[in-house]
């Protein structure tokens, strides 16, 4: 028998642990931060002279007075620091410029590349971000860095989706980060959406919680405690490829039956397209498949009977998968997110509310609160620039976290009395 | 726009802190041990002190001298502390006596409750238990405590399995810390078996990954970094009710579809029963599933064509659960385990195997590893000891964690040259 898991060494950068516990606290005396970390005082003392120094955290007021001196008040300065998200689509650019709390302080969009070659769109990306900085009357060396979001997972052939394959061969982060001589963090679409979603706010309170994103494919980004939960590879919440029939129609992925082929939104409109009636009534083009779903919704929300069938159809099938996710996760909200979700929202959202109600496996303890994006325009985009917020608040690099209020539920304790 | 995410308030436990550096370190000077977490020598020096005189820690020697003064090494007493994990399960309870580091110091095995009472289950656990823990000549104030296991979640009806719902009302683990005045934790198999194969090294290194648990039903037990992932209400890892065919069978859960009503052990032996010329040859007798899923394993073994096809269709849609499992967490490793594994896992691991290798998602970067357990039978047990001792060892009650060396991948950072 071995004695014990695997062994690990475990680091912590004190400066930003006490930044993120001040972030988290709103404001905190510096005995408050020493009783929250159990550092000494005069640990914190130097640290937050360090903090205060480089402009990250002021001075603001002092606490109540508990009978002794009252205790000067510490917060993070919000324009201290800024970042920008650039979420990189076929369908269009968005750019977010937001400050040290995650508020968004200017955005833009742009068409999305179309024809145009790699390097001329970092050429764009590097110019755009300039001007929405230089446009917020914003210091460049308050810019921590870029945030770049992509469609799917950035990996070897055969998990990248067809649509992004022409990039496969180009470092768009290193170019970016070349360009512009700062630091560039890079991530899929679906994780920035979860991380957008929780930073302005559209997952209510629930820091743990799945960001189902439907554009082309249908993805998911998982948030535990309010970080991001890469798995081995930063490939998790493939929800587009759960199976849901053995012998169902063969996926790009290699499988059989996966959400994605049976029912995401490049099935719904192959089927559209194959029903001569309804590619007239609709008015589908046979160009793109977020153009002709969008042309698909419409048409339901007109009442065509085909057209609510072949979303009714979708909408059973991404309910069940988004259940699977769920009952694997034990979910505490699920947020629909990304422009397939925003076009066809209202056709997914019950069904899916329902099928959790139904079916979840833990309905008897609660059921996973379904919501549909608020802001799932730019919710990747700002989930790109607090990545580059988080990698400064949140000592990520140093491997040790803080959990969130909805930390994982500990076993049941029953203590003697 | 709300300003940045939900607020939380960070606590951490300056000793459990320091008790989890020591234990991953193996050995560590007390200047190790405040470079690790950035506290200083004087909160290190005092810390130790206490966890010296509480005998948890020990002095060992000298480090190699590395030009001054040589630095005392500390490291874990392993018999400083004991813990006794209980697996209650129809068909066994399984005693295990860990120490400190995890180690197996005594283990027994018992027959299954079958018609006792609760209350009487109750004092026959307390008294093996102390029998146990003498006949190991331990000295009672060393017992943390005691880890109960169950087979399914302990939740409302509803999510309960029908095998436990004879014990619903009974609160199993509040009278054994009644009877034994000892703090009692409690938790499912699934989860149980995770901890106990991270703790007694069925995972290799990985402490990332999946104990999928093959008993009457199927679920699983999540490690994310070494500790239980427990989502929302502890439900997570529910493979067996992944949907696999939306006009699939009703399973017990409410769903229809299930992996578990498709291809459990139950459903396996259903079809077993139901074939006359099957059910004589395999010697089933129609009492326990766990002793006919058994007999069919022997007869499949045998030769029997219709038990072996049973089997590889079982084993079909338990790959593709897995699979969905491995889609949605991206797992590094997945670990077979529990009696119905035990059994019949040669018949289960080529299959999810060769899926994974198939049709993994995330295939073209790594592939999931799949290991049979070698310990199914001790390692909920284990697993409940291992949850007491990290109960101590790892500052889950304050909510801080340090993850393991698997921890977390970063998203790519590209930083300036």
């Amino acid at each position: 028998m071995s004695s014990g898991p695997p062994r690990t060494t475990p680091h912590a950068s004190t400066r930003a642990v006490i930044l993120d516990v001040i972030r988290a606290a709103g404001t905190i005396s510096r005995v408050g931060i020493a009783t929250a970390t159990g550092m000494t005082g005069a640990t914190v003392s130097t640290v937050v002279r360090g903090l205060i120094d480089d402009g990250l955290v002021v001075e603001t007021g002092r606490a109540e007075s508990t009978g002794g001196k009252r205790r000067v008040l510490l917060q993070l300065d919000p324009a201290a620091r800024f970042a920008v998200g650039i979420h990189l689509d076929q369908a269009g650019v968005t750019y977010a410029l937001t400050d040290l709390s995650g508020a968004v302080v200017a955005r833009t969009s742009r068409p999305g590349p179309g024809s145009a070659t790699a390097a001329e769109v970092v050429a764009e990306m590097a110019a755009e971000a300039a001007t929405l900085v230089t446009g917020a009357g914003i210091d460049r060396t308050r810019l921590l860095g870029f945030g770049l979001v992509f469609p799917g997972p950035l990996a070897p052939a055969g998990v990248t989706p067809p649509s992004m394959r022409q990039w496969l061969e180009y470092p768009l982060g290193e170019e970016l980060r070349r360009v512009t001589g700062l630091p560039v963090l890079v991530e899929n679409d679906a994780a920035a959406a979860a991380l957008g979603e929780l930073w302005s706010g559209g997952a209510g309170t629930s820091a743990t919680f799945a960001a189902v994103y439907m554009g082309t494919g249908i993805g998911a980004g998982l948030l535990v405690n309010g970080l991001t939960f890469r798995g081995t590879s930063g490939n998790t919440g493939e929800v587009g490829h759960v199976c849901l029939d053995l012998d169902g129609p063969e996926c790009w992925c290699g499988a059989r039956g996966c959400l994605e082929a049976l029912a995401g939104p490049a099935a719904v409109v192959a089927r559209a397209r194959a029903d001569g009636r309804l590619a007239r009534a609709a008015g589908l083009r046979h160009t793109s498949v977020a153009a002709d779903f969008g042309a698909v919704s419409r048409a339901a929300r007109r009442g065509d009977a085909a057209a609510v069938a072949l979303l009714e159809r979708s909408a059973r099938y991404v309910a069940v998968g988004v259940r699977t996710l769920a009952n694997v996760m034990d979910l505490e909200a699920v947020v629909l997110t990304g422009p397939s979700f925003a076009i066809a929202g209202a056709s997914y959202v019950p069904a899916i509310r329902e099928e959790l109600a139904r079916a979840f496996f833990a309905r008897a303890v609660h059921v996973p609160d379904v919501r549909l994006s608020r802001a799932a325009a730019t919710a990747p985009a700002i989930g790109g620039a607090a990545m580059v917020l988080q990698s400064e608040l949140v000592p990520l690099h140093d491997g040790l976290r803080l959990p969130g209020p909805l930390d994982v539920p500990e076993p049941p304790l029953i203590a003697p009395a």
